[in-house]
């Protein structure tokens, strides 16, 4: 099975490389941009047919290692 | 509007930092882990409400300065 892990900055954490991107895109022309955020998307492929199983694991692996709860949200998607 | 951005590696571009998270995840004990790619997750507030429009402009704004298209996938979203 394949997950996705959708890991972003907490609401009220500062997101410095979002407003270098807001920036950028504002001296490039764009208009109306109010609010950039930037995260991270991880895509696992593991060997198991489980689907409950396989969101735990990965459940476990993102508070182990991949998201640092104290100032990111993850969210995670399994698909085939 | 709100939009989603995930960029990810082309397939067959090599990816060290998802190499390197497999095998922090291999050394925790988890198992059946055959691939583990990283991406990123761009999220744009912008002040208009006209869907297509944004998705164009949010287009543009990957092909100029958000994606590498050379090596990078990119995949929009458009919520509200």
């Amino acid at each position: 099975m394949k997950a996705k892990i959708f890991i972003t900055l907490k609401d009220d954490v500062l997101d410095p490389q979002g407003k270098a991107i807001s920036k950028s895109l504002k001296n490039l022309g764009f208009e109306g941009i109010s609010d950039v955020r930037q995260g991270k998307l991880i895509e696992i492929k593991i060997d198991n047919d489980n689907k409950s199983k396989v969101f735990n694991e990965i459940d476990n692996m993102c508070k182990k290692l991949l998201a640092n709860t104290v100032v990111e949200n993850y969210k995670i998607e399994i698909t085939e």
